[in-house]
């Protein structure tokens, strides 16, 4: 109960009202991941930050997945910081949110160029230890992990997807089906530094399967996952990567889970992840203290049910925040 | 573009992002109605006064209407502040919103008390000359109108509604078919002060239609509404209150409007207003001087089809403020 | 609370429970319509008597149809009896239900027969002086309307629909768009004796406008509505039968209403009725003395949004019933 | 039943089978309008050409408007080619598609390109007498008219919308906001020979409106819809156009209409003309002898409800195909 | 085919009807579970008691679990009473449907005292020897278990939950978040007679795991699930409980359950139990002799997806029955 | 770009334009399964034959099933003819589409008879060495299993279902509950040479498994699958049919599958394979030379989410052409 002053001078109390803060129930004791988030200010330091990179409208076909950065941003207000696995709290781990940077509604060269720049300011202002870049489709990767190269120097990259993304981009230009193709072509990342987890029967092309093997990128199928378990797996890309990269930077298709866990990607289809395999594998390449950026991307929010997708997207944060 | 201080006092730049503001798409000419919102501070004064009242606990049927606070406002944003019918731009309108009163989990007594005193607290900061409270379920009139009641002396009712709102309180409680009963029954209006536009068949009790009668309220039936029009309708019932009250108190409960404009409202039902003709209605009474408050009730955004109820709603909300 | 007894003798007093009781909640002073609704019981009488007639694999496009006799039914329990414009309350008026026909899986020959029978064996027990056929797809119509004549002589049909459902048999059978050709082909009515209201362009063939023609059938356009007014050609369209006819019999194909206002018809299109349209149309008509029977048709609940059509239907019923 | 030869010489008679055929429901006497349609093959002629325009990219907010071709086609699929109203049947109107351009993935200024020299190339042909093109966002309109310009003259525009589109391309390029801005600039069109129906109170800027006055654009609102009449309203602005044109152009955004008859726009709201009233104004124009071309725009079909919007849009086709 | 007496007493016969009974397909050898379903009379005996508890007003967030009871007993409609894997047929045994408490619109405490004494007065007709109540939201553990406490002395509970389900009281009252704290702090239940299977990861808040530990509540986690599998798991938690309680009681929250196999619980999240896992360990600990309840909570389906966890919940209850 | 003739003999070219082709976005590596699928010519031969079998009116529950056929083939559009697990291409696989049977509105009986003689007549044309039906109900099993029965003779069939199917059919005709019922009754396939699995628990009646049991029908249940492990389970059924089949056949019931996996069947429920599961059991299967036939059946895209169960049924038929 504050005091305050209405017009002419008089005192007014509000006993319930708190204009600008959020009314919904709170406990004493609980904290939800969303009450540690506050936007940035200029010279504040913390442990996370966040920003939201809404571009879609480079995605092959049509996709609403420029709406992402806000529904996974609410759906951290469904989950609270407290792990019982570890029986640690997370409370006072403070996140930052850089907001989203602004699309050109016309002009997909401009908006790459605000989203490479944008993120390297982020980077650059050193207020945190590790990022979250929520896409947004997978070609908002390119200009986010250039970002972190001229930042961080060699960066190993660890993507989880159904498809290899290493398009021409003769076709249709630099599109959501192009970002890797486009950052070893660019000379921002070596092939050999690339690890790809999850990789689809019947949704690639041949030509790409073998440019990754001609450029040494470490594929592994869903035929891999199942064979080694996603643990032993997980284990041994690090290992990969852990000695000659400076940096790691963790890119998460959420399409590489299976349509009955994540229903809201654009480019659904059976024979995926489950969220408990994409969940623990996240986590445990998140623990490496190389990891420095994570994208998660491909969550399409207007074809959700429930908002599943951001969901799991908001535990694959948290797995990555929480270590 | 501002300079920033970063991390050990190196100065920022964000050349795009704008930490904490909204990166959606800005035309220079065009201003959008929340836009022209900003949360009340305390001293502050503007033009309208908006408060969300998010009960829907008492609804007879399980109801999601506490959760229209939120969507109505963000309707404001799909509408600008200019009407070409008049030629007038209301940029200039500043609206304060005050927040939304928080409910109570299980005690609906105690939410009760704090919508009345809410709404009471922002009134008495004559910060502006009008006020909308955003339900919630119809239950919130009975707490909202006795404030204004407080406030200003006699209050005259303009209720669209294809219900009564009558029921008796022995049955349940204080429910969203009381509050008109409560606010007779507890002596806050007189039954002649009340007006009721849009009553439908087999959708009232014949007890109801009774007991209106026997307090001299005002009944307009959709029958009514066809063979008078709801223009001279409407004039009409301007001229019962003028003269007798302080102050008008405008209740829309948007079930008043037939099932095919509003088909988010709990209890839809065909037969109903169509959306011109509300607009037209709401239009007509607000633009007398004597209206105060106005309270939009009864919109579930949890069964709404892309959100065409909160959209109706929020050119209710416009028709009041910009007249 | 009634004493009951328990195992072993023992008095049970349930203070709240009424197994196989309704648990929702009751206003004293309100009769919903489905409470004045019963299941017949051998030699009992009533005021209206309902069947179901969920018939819809005759449907020439895929039809839920079949489902709409509970959806309506159910519809009935969101309304009340009481009519404000008459100020009449309708509580004592007593409904029959016989129940569901039921349909044989693959034997639509076999079902049309059980149709038919059981039509005939409910007007045959004259517990009722009104009855309402709920289908199904208009396909219906062929056997009730066949029962109705057996039972009353010379039967007149008000038909609203935007087709003519006049097609021949020959390219599929007797399917949900030839009742009324199967009627005339088989000498059940006469042309003459059949009223089409709210006949749509773009929905018909000129084969069968031009067979309509030839018969003597009585077609009215939506151009007709529009131009004579729906009260007019209501009053106009009875004078036609009441003379020549022992039994008016109405048939509501609800996709003679807007897609607007009957988004779950199967075959939905714009440029139709309103509700209110069709509500005063069948409120005049159902209110002469000759009326007997109404079906109710191409209702699909699985296509509808929030039961808008089968409350459209209900309402349909009751000014039926409430006349 | 034809004979047709397998493997090995053997001749295959398929009794039922018709591969590349449609396996429909064919009632002999009824002729649906896609049936009418063919794909365009080099030197054939027909009545009405079609094109599909399925840009949606530069739309401001997120748009499916690009899927909008194929569902304003399917929905031919339900209506028939006699018109009742005329007793007239179309089944002869040969309507000729000349198909879908293809759009860039991320190069929006190549796909402007594109849509202008298909449809100059479409109407160059001199296959049809008249011409629909589907869209699409409005900005398929700038490229669309330009065609027209080049190849008829000075060409007159009706456009049915709530919003101006004339809003400057310096903000985002030219989005689906700036159509008649840019003809205008571009010189394009005369601002005297545009003509705006429906235009909406709080869904415009005042610096549009003054633009729209400046450069003596005809502007009518809904306002002046209601006050005039949409019959006399139409009337008038075919005489506005008859005498300075070569040509008219119709251009129909379907958010004209109000929310509840065309919920699948991407911008939709309360207010707007009725079904019913576009369908008769767009009659009323399209029987001008000078109309050759109409485009519909926004038309979402990923957000409508059973797929309401895109049937609106087919009838408004065949109201301009069948004069 | 029975003989009944009409109006006049004349036979009447229906051939196919019968009023009152159910119209859908039977197969002579299909027995479905709500056939063996029928409405408790007084004094009557049966193998399984079924009570509707429809209360979710209680949930701090928006819920429709008081929907529950209808839509799981409706689920039992589409499966059968035979297991093939022990090749036994349980059409014999008869279930005894109490039917829903009455809950208040508006006075919750009221509504918990109703719930409390009608389950009492269930278990006490000792009419059948396990019973199954259908929540609701999971509040109405509290008032259900205290029941089972006075009837049968010391319960041991097994509770499936993604959540402790441990809050204070002071922040809300009793809401779905505190029935075993209150269950506790009332006395009711010791903690070391709790057992929680399926907690989750940033789910809870650390002060109530504390709690938990605090009070000897025996916790597992989905990594105690992942490691020691959940056969093992359910068997030593069985041999917990057995030994020192009178009666175990089983208490589901759906929401346990991953969102994949469970989308319609009010709070879904991603890394939980798969719906086998859920289903063999409540066959196992229901197979137990001591266990004599269960309640099914937080299944909200106004929100589920083809009633899917309705469907779940359906088979949670014949693995419960049909030991 | 081809040169055309328009009209007067002008050479029309078309820069972008392929009137009846798709425009849809190509990249020149890719090729998408619906790229090798083209309709069937007289002489011609292929590798793979798809014939769509729409029926689903004989279904025991209301059924979209017929609209399968279509949704599946689009869903072809979506995945690429390379698997990467082999490293293999299939880009050069013909596919034959024979395109849909037609289905009578009516008269299911004949319909029967047409889908065998179509299926029949397609075999016959050997054109192919391997085909696909797609359903439709399960009902279309039976015409389809005896068209290859007389062309392979003794046929052994291998089903992926949740339910046995061998309804007896004196209670409604050959429904889709009945097809190996009639198989064994009509003495097409013998009882020893059908084997099922997945069979779930309270989904079937005694009396079917024991029909099963009793014409020696190799029945494994769910229970079987998680104790064998569906790969040994798959190993050892193609080794029971081998020997004595001159031919094997698959049928594919997608509710074999659990609800979270393909929700969009008509009987869904808990507890059934997953999608991984199925496509590795059908992929071993189909790899087996004997196989020639395979239907997929109960995949209703009326009900489904996404199309996720008509996509995984597409990837079932990847795993059966791409061995």
């Amino acid at each position: 109960m504050e005091e305050r002053c209405g017009k002419g001078g008089e005192p007014v109390s509000f006993q319930y009202l708190n204009p600008g803060r959020d009314a919904r129930f709170k406990d004493r004791h609980t904290t939800k991941v969303d009450e540690t988030v506050s936007y940035y200010e200029p010279g504040e330091t913390g442990d996370i930050g966040i920003l939201g990179l809404p571009l879609s409208k480079t995605s092959i076909s049509l996709s609403g997945a420029s709406e992402a950065p806000g529904s996974i941003r609410r759906a951290l207000g469904s989950y609270s910081t407290y792990s019982g696995e570890k029986d640690k709290s997370y409370e006072d781990m403070k996140v930052l949110d850089f907001g989203d940077v602004p699309v050109h509604p016309t002009d997909n060269e401009e908006t790459r160029k605000r989203l490479k720049t944008s993120v390297k300011e982020m980077i650059d202002t050193e207020a945190c230890s590790k990022y979250v870049m929520l896409g947004g489709d997978h070609g908002v990767s390119f200009p986010s992990i250039s970002a972190f190269q001229e930042k961080y120097g060699r960066v190993g990259v660890i993507q989880w997807d159904a498809h290899h993304d290493l398009r021409n981009v003769e076709d249709g230009g630099r599109t959501n089906g192009t970002p890797f193709r486009s950052l070893i072509e660019e000379g921002v990342i070596h092939g050999e530094d690339l690890v790809q987890i999850g990789i689809r029967d019947f949704s690639n092309a041949k030509a790409y399967a073998d440019y990754a093997r001609n450029h040494n990128i470490h594929t592994y199928t869903m035929g891999d996952v199942e064979e080694k378990g996603i643990h032993n797996l997980t284990d041994q890309v690090i290992q990969i990567l852990e000695n000659k990269c400076n940096c790691i930077y963790l890119s998460v298709d959420m399409d590489a889970v299976d349509q009955a866990y994540a229903p809201g990607c654009p480019a659904i289809g059976p024979g995926g992840l489950t969220a408990r395999e994409l969940l623990s594998s996240v986590s445990l390449a998140a623990a490496h203290p190389l990891v420095k950026g994570m994208d998660i991307v491909e969550v399409d929010p207007t074809k959700d049910f429930r908002d599943m997708t951001s969901r799991l997207a908001a535990h694959v944060m948290m797995r990555y925040m929480y270590v």
